[in-house]
């Protein structure tokens, strides 16, 4: 009995101390956008992610979603605060599986994982990535977003609580069957620094619906100007005005298309730190070098971090709003001041941009993921009174904002890189990158981009015959073709093996761009990613049983099973299934989805709701069309359409299904299809009573700005 | 003008907003012992490592010290906060170099690096590690600890402050020379989450005093029995007393030494999580076992991780003060409040080493380190009202603490494994150990916690013949010989080709005892490590330049260079220099600092000042001996000796130089030797007139516990 009472008495003196000092907090929900209800937990930061950005909700567009009602039980979700921290728990179902969560290069499903959310450059650890946006996906179909510009410890399904409704069973390990080294929880727990935090809920009903919300919400996705379809080729680091006029010869007398030429850090005066002023040396008359470019249909790239170099006449301006901390001796300035990004901009649009604005066609930002070790410290405070944290984690969304911006003012669309970013990028035609270059994660990277609202592309950087060619295959089938050649003396047209091969692959890329283009546009109206990871896919399932662990003593001490997950192939658009051929490697499995799936170049059926063996030659990527798609094509060509180009059309038809499609078009380098100034063509196929294909084109009534002319029809299975 | 009055204004508003929001705070350093300094920046905390601890400084010890002035400027020590944050700032020099900031597998030298002190289970990321003591050794001669129970994001020589007195110089990467791809900065950064911070500082005047400071601060180095210092083999999991046993039988029919029985989980009734009662099935009879293993002269050693099981008796007792998180669906109980420390000891010590005390000689507490997936996650809260990150940097440290404390209680000495501690463990002989299993890891490890207060062995799990005798090899010149069967049917004796190599490894950690014991007795009573990594070593330059960086487009981009370090050698007491041999290779070099150097096995002069290339047999482990050392050993034996046994010593000299040592001996059991139970006997070895060897024995007049008897002399270099 008096052990009892003991007992009750600390009970409660336990409970009272828990309740002093950690607090439940309530969450009221508002809705702020069809399927979107937002919260603040606690005291509202001064900066959060969708701030940094700039979003602007697309709120029309989400009127084009179903209406569905606040996807989970109000009552399962939790926000503790104690001291300065911010805790939240969302409710994890026993059949529930976890997405999104950042660009990692390794698993796409989350749940049975934790890991911090913390912009930095890939190396290996989850959650420091290049754009760790911290945006779930439910299978159940919704989505949060944790809209917190700070670092975020996340536990997914791991973390069993002692207050949990139901329990995993307790198994000893020693004699009992089935003991879990990693119980699952019932919670997604999302822990902040923080004295507040905003979390926003998307309703489904699908998963790629809440996507969708998502994307909507964050303003639509990028729609790139359409020679950012094309191809982009990087110099190396030290070339001239003059050598850069003879890349561009050099890939028209090779016959490969060139769309953006990307100058790299020798462009400025002085780099790391940076200048932002012409080199007198390389680049004596930008004027006279940027027409010659323009001339030959081709536009610039100019690469630059942000750390400012004290040599730079732009020192002067921005040091005012330099953080403590220097990058590579250059100052990092406060880009979350307005006035900072003014400066910047202004700079930019003065001394590069108006030198020609048809020529350049944007920048590359880089070095603002990380490492570590190069960029500023946690202990870097910055004039507007945020921290080297809050810095970190929106300096790429910053810096993409002004450059967005500058061309915005312009009435003008860019396409540029970056090597950071985090949630609210999606209108920003920014193309993320990295220095890892491994293969396989690299392609992983294509498919698990579609679950943040980002665009990855798997560069070429270099490689002999084989790789580049594999490599280049499979970029061309990404969101930006490109070849980076900032350190490498070897140029795609190197190696007589696979040159011809490297040509075709880029040729096709040209091919496909109404196809692209139509598929961008279903990412900026509709939220609809541009690349699909194979969870997304209608019909898909994930092959294989989760594999149990074998027991080693050093090994796997606590014999951790695997599951499957099929990361080397995704979807590009709604019709194709791209399946990369890595580098040294003759044959491949393909997991074909639920349907009919027919191989690109033949027509012919590859297979239907199965996993088949691939074996391409060089000359080809693995490439399946989905029943009834309908791909719109234009010839070869060695540039992008001009404005107003009109262009033969071909459409293909795949399969035994009718096929649809809402062709979109616009003039492909301004803003004015936010007046209305694009078309939306209703393109079908179906077999006539005589079962004979047909196709027909039904053009946009209200629509303008149609390019296309001598529309085909190319029935490929059927023919 | 109008451009600078702009400039100067917008100046001041960015110093305004700067000084509203982050201060800087002044630091009061008091002294609180002989060369120790302490300094309480912002709020104290209720935990910091220190407390978590119990630290007792030994400050009679530290008088022994040599008396020296606050080793700093203290001008350029700076203290910032801002929002909850509290960030410290030291002085770097161009000269200095940082090691220690905890064990790390991969390097020793801290500057130019920067992570986050995190206890964890060692996986390759810098600062995520069993030990990540906060404390830093400069080779200027001095000692910082940061005494925080947060996680601890440090920047060590990275990251360069815009007000820096010297700023490195900006040079172009395009086309200068000598652009350095991490500038060095002129400061090490501490920053945590937390409105405080205390911090000591450890004066010299060289590193290795600063180290004996801080672990004579901490109570001094642990002294183990002396048992501790003979072998220990742990057994399988599923071993039944019968097994165990057996096992014992096997050691002795073999010949090979035991001292210690390691029983793994299976000794509990239930495990992961744990029930803390003997099983009835495999341990029926405890008393009976007991007795058995106490006859054969062994001790066990028994297996837990804290996790307490809903099935356990202890389970009611300890509820009250669990967290809101399970790990393997055990509570964590809140060690941060005595009451919880109490029950768990009285439980131990009631149903565990009160069956036998003499029989019962430890435990291994294991599993409170990480991964993080395996533990509480961040957002757990305890009834202390600590949260997740506070136990997680000291739940190590707690637990060693009251299992320490329940043996001292009793008079007795334990010696343990541990696998996550911290700050102030010093006096806790419990060896730290992993399941990585990568033997250059393991052995930079072995050296790299002379830094950081903390012993760790290089266990033996298993392997092939060769690399169980080579790691063998290695681990009977470490804190701990042992090998560790938990997860293996291979034994020692299992490969019959190295079998005799493995006896005679372990028998030479036997004759080693009384050099052992020493070295051991240095550590408690002055501080000084028992392994000495190779910067801390008299006479020792590290060999080669910086090597420069090769830019690689993806391998290398920033062409960073590396520095040479050697760390796959080491000084185990004063004497021996330790040169593990890898399995799989059959030479190595071994750097022999200035001086003379002798081979242990020959007495042979091996170099000096130089790098040689070593080529052992297998049944050697390469081994050398600094000139004049005087290595005192007994005879080989099975077990170690009993309190009271008398024992014939060999002292072996080396070399042409005079030697001298201080031979310390105790009852080996108890802590008697606190009231001065204890002997040191002087041992000195020169020439006569006639330049023969003669060895001297000076007993100590007011010493008690001496047990050696028939000494004997063997100079094993002019012999």
């Amino acid at each position: 009995m008096k052990k009892l009472i003991i007992a009750i008495l600390y009970a409660l003196l336990a409970a009272v101390s828990v309740f002093a000092e950690v607090k439940t907090i309530p969450i009221k929900w508002e809705k702020v956008a069809p399927g979107v209800w937002k919260a603040q937990v606690g005291k509202s930061e001064s900066l959060t992610l969708l701030g940094a950005a700039g979003t602007k909700p697309a709120i029309e567009a989400l009127r084009g979603l179903p209406v569905v009602a606040f996807p989970l039980n109000r009552k399962e979700i939790e926000a503790r605060q104690w001291d300065w921290k911010t805790a939240l728990r969302f409710p994890l179902g026993l059949d529930e599986e976890i997405y999104g969560l950042g660009v990692d290069f390794k698993m796409m499903r989350r749940t049975g994982s934790v890991f911090q959310l913390h912009v930095d450059h890939w190396g290996g650890i989850s959650g420091r990535t290049h754009a760790p946006v911290p945006l779930y996906i439910s299978t159940r179909g919704y989505a949060v977003l944790f809209n917190s510009a700070r670092f975020l410890q996340m536990n997914v399904g791991l973390g069993v609580r002692l207050a949990a409704g139901q329990r995993p069973p307790v198994i000893d390990r020693t004699t009992g069957k089935g003991w879990a080294a990693l119980p699952r929880s019932d919670s997604i727990e999302a822990l902040a620094n923080a004295e507040g935090m905003e979390v926003l809920v998307f309703a489904g009903p699908t998963p790629m619906d809440a996507i969708r919300r998502y994307n909507l919400y964050s303003g639509g996705g990028a729609l790139p100007p359409k020679w950012g379809l094309g191809f982009l080729a990087r110099t190396p680091t030290r070339y001239t005005s003059e050598q850069a006029l003879n890349e561009i010869g050099e890939f028209r007398k090779n016959g490969i298309p060139l769309d953006m030429l990307g100058l790299e850090p020798g462009w400025h005066d002085q780099a790391y730190p940076c200048s932002f002023e012409w080199d007198s040396k390389r680049f004596a008359d930008p004027g006279k070098f940027l027409a010659e470019v323009e001339r030959q249909h081709v536009r610039v790239n100019l690469w630059f971090n942000p750390y400012v170099s004290p040599t730079a006449p732009l020192y002067r301006k921005l040091l005012p709003f330099a953080g403590t901390h220097l990058v590579w001796n250059g100052i990092v300035p406060d880009y979350t001041m307005p006035r900072a990004r003014k400066i910047f901009a202004d700079h930019l649009e003065r001394e590069v941009v108006s030198v020609n604005p048809k020529a350049v066609g944007g920048f590359k930002i880089d070095e603002v993921d990380g490492y570590d070790r190069y960029l500023w410290p946690d202990t870097a405070t910055f004039p507007s009174g945020r921290d080297g944290e809050q810095l970190r984690q929106t300096y790429g969304l910053l810096v993409q904002r002004l450059v967005y911006d500058l061309f915005r003012r312009q009435n003008r669309r860019t396409l540029g890189q970056v090597r950071g970013t985090n949630a609210g990028a999606s209108p920003f035609p920014f193309v993320i990158y990295n220095d890892n270059y491994a293969f396989d994660e690299y392609i992983t990277a294509v498919g698990n981009s579609g679950f943040a609202g980002v665009l990855w592309s798997p560069e070429v950087r270099g490689g002999k015959g084989e790789e580049m060619l594999r490599r280049t295959q499979a970029v061309v089938l990404s969101p930006l073709a490109l070849f980076n050649g900032w350190a490498t003396d070897d140029k795609l047209w190197t190696h007589p093996e696979v040159k011809e091969h490297i040509r075709d692959a880029i040729l096709l890329r040209m091919r496909l761009l109404p196809y692209l283009y139509t598929t961008f546009a279903q990412y900026h109206y509709q939220g609809t990613p541009v690349v699909r990871p194979m969870p997304l896919v209608p019909g898909f399932k994930t092959p294989g049983q989760q594999v149990s662990g074998q027991l080693d003593s050093t090994a796997n001490p606590y014999a951790i099973g695997r599951v499957n997950e099929v990361k080397d192939q995704y979807m590009l658009g709604d019709a194709l299934l791209v399946a990369p051929m890595p580098p040294g490697v003759t044959s491949r499995k393909v997991v074909l989805p639920a349907g009919r799936w027919y191989d690109f170049y033949t027509g012919k059926l590859a297979g239907e709701d199965q996993i088949i063996e691939v074996s391409t030659p060089l000359s080809k990527i693995p490439l399946f069309v989905r029943d009834g798609s309908l791909v719109p094509m234009i010839e070869e060509r060695q540039w992008s359409p001009e404005p107003n180009e009109i262009l033969p059309l071909e459409i293909r038809h795949y399969g035994e299904l009718p096929g649809k499609l809402s062709l979109y078009d616009d003039d492909g380098e301004t803003f004015n299809y936010e007046k209305g100034d694009y078309s939306r063509t209703q393109l079908s196929a179906a077999q006539n009573a005589d079962g004979n294909w047909q196709g027909s084109v039904t053009p946009d009534k209200n629509g303008t700005k149609w390019h296309y002319s001598q529309v085909s029809w190319t029935f490929m299975t059927s023919r």
